[in-house]
């Protein structure tokens, strides 16, 4: 996914106090080029400001899946910069412009940045991977992994996402999630086969399936608004 | 301050969502000599596995200041890796095995790390600079700085460090602050002489100074515990 000169390709991590949420600016340096991974509608003033500061162009607001605990900032950010709202084809959301499949590349500069369905937290959940990065949404955090208690999650599916898809990629691939709750920012495929509580370490399937059971979260805070506003990527939230 | 060959300096930013501080491991990947700027004693834990878990040895725990909002973990960081506690001398703290003075350099790997005092927060403010990455504690934030309210905090001085020295790194340098509360990640040094709204931008000394006079924070919670227990690198917690 990267090209042979030398790399040009930056990422910009900003957080959401709130949510957890990591959201991501990529940007190619030599083009200036950007894409902006799951941004949230109560941050969309900061990123607003950081891209036009960084004075780079909006191509592409990417959605790793539909959120239940935020509610995006794409519509906002389309608005403003006319760029393509992408998210996988299984969210079936009818406001984005690119639906991707596995395996589907769009370009950003002289980088494809290839999508990998990784289902299990929701059926629509994308990764992202570009140049040595995974952007692994819910589907693999620091040392441990999205829920799979509602909306559609399924441990199997997720173990099967994470372990035969995110696992095959190159120990040193940087693993950069959607949500953090321990303060991590970043970590790699190696790390995470070695050292996740949930499904690394060799564990099995059924191990998994019984953590992920045994879970008991609490329902997110703003699920019952989130999801349907996400479906209509973040479009309906003042109807809300 | 770096080698001449391909570059193996790694940087791990860990965040404590309670006091808003960054925690860095600093990792010379060829060597796995390490270093730990600002630690927070509530994740030493965390700190600890991972230090542990990416294999590498700790030479150094930096401390940036004297924190008023949070206590360090240099103490328990120090008594299990038998690691140097690194500070400024201005700082004053008897229980640092090393007290460095502006321009001192310590060796991590084959890289030289760099003590930049840039007091104004309080006198002993160092900040770290090596290979192309300035850690400025509580001197310059993202599109902020640190207070000058309390402790020897001083407008006048604050705005010298940063525009007479940090503003002259290399534009391109990174910028890693001991704290962030927009959730804002990394800078670097051509964008806060561009966008900072305090002291960037041309702004004047008596403009800074009329600025930090009118920010009416309030005292930091933890201030009466903080001071004296990282005036003894976080020993004395346990009695406090």
């Amino acid at each position: 996914m990267a090209p042979s000169h030398q790399p040009t390709l930056r990422v910009r991590q900003l957080f959401d106090n709130e949510s957890f949420t990591y959201t991501y600016l990529l940007i190619d340096a030599e083009s200036c080029a950007a894409a902006i991974i799951d941004p949230v509608v109560e941050k969309y003033e900061r990123d607003r400001r950081c891209i036009e500061e960084l004075n780079i162009q909006l191509h592409y607001i990417m959605e790793t899946h539909i959120h239940a605990d935020h509610i995006t900032g794409a519509a906002k950010l389309k608005e403003h910069f006319a760029a393509k709202i992408v998210a996988g084809k299984a969210t079936e959301v009818d406001c984005a412009d690119l639906l991707l499949n596995d395996g589907d590349t769009i370009e950003l500069g002289s980088y494809k940045i290839k999508a990998l369905a990784t289902p299990g937290h929701t059926n629509g959940c994308m990764s992202y991977y570009v140049d040595g990065m995974a952007f692994t949404g819910d589907a693999l955090f620091i040392r441990g992994t999205g829920r799979t208690d509602f909306q559609e999650g399924d441990a199997a599916t997720l173990y099967e996402s994470v372990t035969q898809k995110l696992f095959t990629l190159p120990d040193a691939t940087l693993v950069y999630p959607a949500h953090d709750y321990n303060g991590y920012t970043i970590s790699t495929i190696g790390e995470e086969k070695r050292y996740n509580p949930r499904l690394g370490k060799g564990k099995s399937k059924q191990e998994f399936i019984t953590i992920m059971d045994q879970l008991n979260l609490e329902e997110p805070l703003k699920i019952d608004v989130a999801v349907p506003a996400n479906m209509c990527c973040g479009y309906m939230r003042d109807r809300i």
